[in-house]
């Protein structure tokens, strides 16, 4: 591989410059994605077309110095995969036709077969592979077991996830019926994503964050510890590192950085320094600019792109991103500046510790 | 006073059971509320009249045995006073006709004296107090300096508050003047608020969440230490104590207890004892059942009650409250079930600790 700097930060081995990539960085901000989405057709044509998938998750490669590619997908494609019927009305989130409201549709769920309801996925993680030609790493993906229910419960995105919330506190039997399917699901699917080429994996529990401290054990980081500890280890001879990301869950870090993943993914609120405090040097650590901070003009940009450094402090074990995904109304300059920064600012940060040890 | 529990936990002195009130109790999910609200026409005309804002302060009280009264009113009272012309769109939030998006503006801006632009919230304090006739204390609020400035620059609410952090990252400048005034109307409005018989403030800084570790001390924490320093201590010969809540400010607990606070709220997210550790017995403690509990029936409400009391523990110093404002969907049996059960759960429980010291 030509740029393995993100495989061995995430191994917490020592890299010339802290590697960066950014959540979604394949995505509306680029006139390039809106160009192929167009088209497409849909979001979900996009997604659903290996070569198109692949053409967009290298389109920012094209643009940026990054150091990982992300497949182009979304976390959403597993519960389609059971016949919930997922579609996105125009200038809306996603929904589900028919989501899980009666004891009989949960009874029924069924965790699908990767290399055939979701092959559209491995078929573009193949493809996208092969388009790398080892130029630097592909992550692959999946939800968590909790985030997928939260969609699949409420059917749609929430701000207060009633439907799912009254679920989990009035029959949470149901609730966990759906959690241990989604874990069957989402490990088969990353372990399928693994044998394609994928060589990272990265689990996104968005909504986490919106669990109580006991609930967040019981519903969400139990059912990703299963996930973690059922993963594929090992792909052409080299260790497949996993990465973990709680967005809200900057209360939680010691749990998660003891759950069996490679790397932590923090949000824009965690302390850099406190975090890393508080895991010790048990994982490497991914974030956290605010991803609202690159609203800001160029030279803002290397300023909080500076600062964020400065926290997590030249040792080995740091991955730059950005504390959630990049907003679609994010000017591309500011991701060019962003880049450029971590790139130069983080090597003269290590070389700096070299020669002061 | 009759009932003064409230204020003995506030000062962390012993009560025999933990008082109890919750977050937004006067409002939607009471039939009564919404027949007043109804004779009033619209929100903003119930807020503005001090008899009907009495009126529905009171009705809360009349079903349950809450250990406290909140004024019924609104954060944007404020910004509204300062000329941004608040009105609610039917189903939708708050909106302001003229948010703060330019320089000019923002220069002009002025703290209101509470006196004149705001004397409908100070008459309303008074009727309720009079209403009261001791039974319970009255809480006054205000929204954070923060959180103010978000609606003002936003113009309404927002799930990334695009404008809020253009603002805050390529101009901190502008937006440390908004904080400025915002401090200074606050903290006036607040004392005009214990002038007219407010016995406890709090202070809702429910987006202090959204910003970075840095972003909360420089952007919202270091304001509301100062509103906290400017309130008035006693009133009518008693400590007037002040209760501090950030939404998603768990990881700057610690600081929040030092800010001159009586009491810090806890959001849902937080767990009850590691707070208590961090904090030491430096202030109370608020919180924090998710409010989506009571979307459950009433066993599994009082199963949850029950797991929060626990989790407080019997010591002195807890006022029971959910992790957020309850919300309009509740079943009014669910907060039936949750008044009784604090009360008698949380008397057991100090009994018992009483009788094995």
């Amino acid at each position: 591989m030509t740029n393995d700097a993100l495989l061995r930060a995430l191994e917490r081995q020592p890299t010339d410059y802290t590697p960066v990539w950014l959540m979604r960085q394949a995505g509306r901000y680029l006139p390039e994605y809106r160009a192929t989405r167009e088209r497409a057709g849909s979001f979900l044509a996009l997604a659903k077309s290996p070569a198109l998938a692949a053409e967009v998750t290298l389109q920012p490669l094209e643009r940026f110095a990054l150091d990982a590619a992300i497949l182009f997908s979304d976390i959403l494609t597993v519960p389609d995969a059971m016949g919930l019927g997922l579609h996105f009305a125009d200038g809306e989130g996603p929904r589900f036709a028919r989501p899980l409201r009666d004891e009989a549709a949960i009874r029924a769920l069924a965790a699908p077969d990767p290399a055939d309801q979701l092959r559209y996925v491995i078929d573009a993680v193949r493809e996208i592979r092969k388009a790398l030609a080892g130029r630097v790493p592909l992550i692959g993906f999946a939800g968590s077991p909790f985030t997928l229910a939260c969609y699949m419960v409420e059917g749609a995105g929430s701000d207060d996830w009633r439907a799912l919330k009254t679920m989990l506190y009035a029959r949470p039997d149901l609730l966990h019926r759906i959690l241990e399917v989604n874990t069957r699901a989402v490990t088969d699917y990353l372990n399928a994503q693994i044998d394609a080429g994928a060589q990272v994996v990265m689990l996104f529990d968005t909504w986490g964050g919106q669990l109580s401290h006991a609930g967040y054990e019981e519903f969400s980081l139990a059912y990703s510890r299963r996930i973690l500890s059922g993963l594929r280890r090992e792909s052409g001879g080299r260790k497949v590192p996993s990465i973990l990301f709680t967005k809200g869950g900057g209360a939680w870090l010691e749990a998660m950085a003891a759950s069996g993943c490679t790397a932590v993914g923090l949000d824009w609120t965690v302390d850099p320094a406190a975090a890393r405090a508080r895991v010790g040097t048990r994982v490497a650590l991914q974030g956290n600019l605010d991803p609202a901070a690159l609203f800001a003009p160029p030279d803002a940009v290397r300023r909080e792109v500076r600062r964020v450094l400065d926290a997590f402090g030249p040792a080995p074990g740091h991955v730059f991103n950005l504390g959630h995904g990049i907003s679609q109304h994010t000017p591309v300059e500011s991701v060019a500046a962003l880049v450029d920064e971590v790139r130069t600012y983080s090597r003269r940060l290590r070389g700096a510790a070299r020669s002061n040890p």
